[in-house]
């Protein structure tokens, strides 16, 4: 039974898991790809260019948009977050499940490119735990938590926008979840082709 | 987080499984309840009135149509098929996940009435398969069985009004695809009520 490919779009708050949360899912081998970001921002010391993110400078970063290159951008803070577009609609047209992790501000733009894109709202359980963990992490200041705490208040708002929403408060749970979602979204009939002659075979 | 109750349309052509794959999803425990239909076909020596079906007259039949206290129903063959209306949505009043067994001709009325309803096309295999298990049942003769298995061809054009199929291959396959369905639809943003405020707490 043939399928066409996936995409998935992941957002959720800074601090609310989203790369913890694939970094187990890709263990599953279910044969997801994940897109990866470009970005302006200043590479954490655990971050591997190409990875986690292409790192660019701003200048490259803005040529790409201007040679319609990036499949969507949005400026997070004083830093450029986008995502390439040639390879996601390779692996799309290859059948693949491509996942996306984008920032809300610019989930909208897909969903609009890609009306069927399954759209994930990673959430912690609390903005209390979201607190915790920003500050656990280290990397950022009083001020950086502070903003973020901010933003994903916003961020929190926009959940509606979304298809499902995965609380982030046991890991294994959270990635159960996103894998029992990948599972029900191929049992779509509107993701199935040639099943009626396959049927009547 | 408060959930809303969860409406299922089971629907697949006569031989694909239903009752089978929803006595295991029974088992499973998963506080389901299954709308029991009405009927004014024979009962089968293996079914139990009351649970398989409510087996009734026409006459009281068309009565409780008249009344309107049917949610649906539809004739199918010779024999009215249908299900009550109150208990149903004093399930779904009460948060529960309602089964409910539906030919494909009453179908499109739930899903009129329940625009929340999730929606699932069990199919056979193949016509093939279908028609050994058609005769395999000895309850149809030739002609039944001939009859049963154009119905089938009729509804499995359909299936593109379902929101999901599962194929009936293997019996629990089967049961853990409609399993996979619930969760995943239970994650629905569309479904949780009150997550920005568990959230912000």
């Amino acid at each position: 039974m043939l399928k066409e490919g996936m995409l998935i779009v992941l957002s959720g708050p800074s601090g609310s898991g989203k790369d913890t949360v694939l970094a187990e899912l890709f263990k599953l081998d279910l044969g997801i790809v994940q897109s990866v970001s470009m970005t302006t921002r200043k590479r954490r010391e655990n971050e591997v260019d190409g990875i986690d993110y292409l790192f660019v400078d701003e200048s490259v970063f803005l040529s790409a948009i201007e040679s319609e290159k990036m499949l969507e951008y949005a400026k997070y803070g004083n830093n450029y977050y986008g995502t390439p577009k040639a390879p996601v609609d390779n692996w799309l047209a290859d059948g693949k499940i491509v996942v996306l992790k984008i920032e809300v501000q610019g989930a909208g733009n897909i969903r609009k490119m890609y009306p069927d894109a399954v759209s994930i709202f990673l959430t912690p359980p609390s903005l209390e735990v979201l607190e915790k963990r920003l500050r656990g992490r280290g990397s950022e200041d009083d001020e950086d938590v502070k903003r973020r705490l901010d933003i994903a208040c916003n961020e929190l708002s926009r959940i509606c926008e979304y298809d499902y929403v995965v609380v982030n408060d046991d890991l294994m749970s959270a990635v159960d979840d996103i894998k029992t979602i990948i599972s029900a979204e191929q049992l779509k009939v509107s993701r199935r082709n040639n099943l009626l002659s396959e049927v009547n075979k």
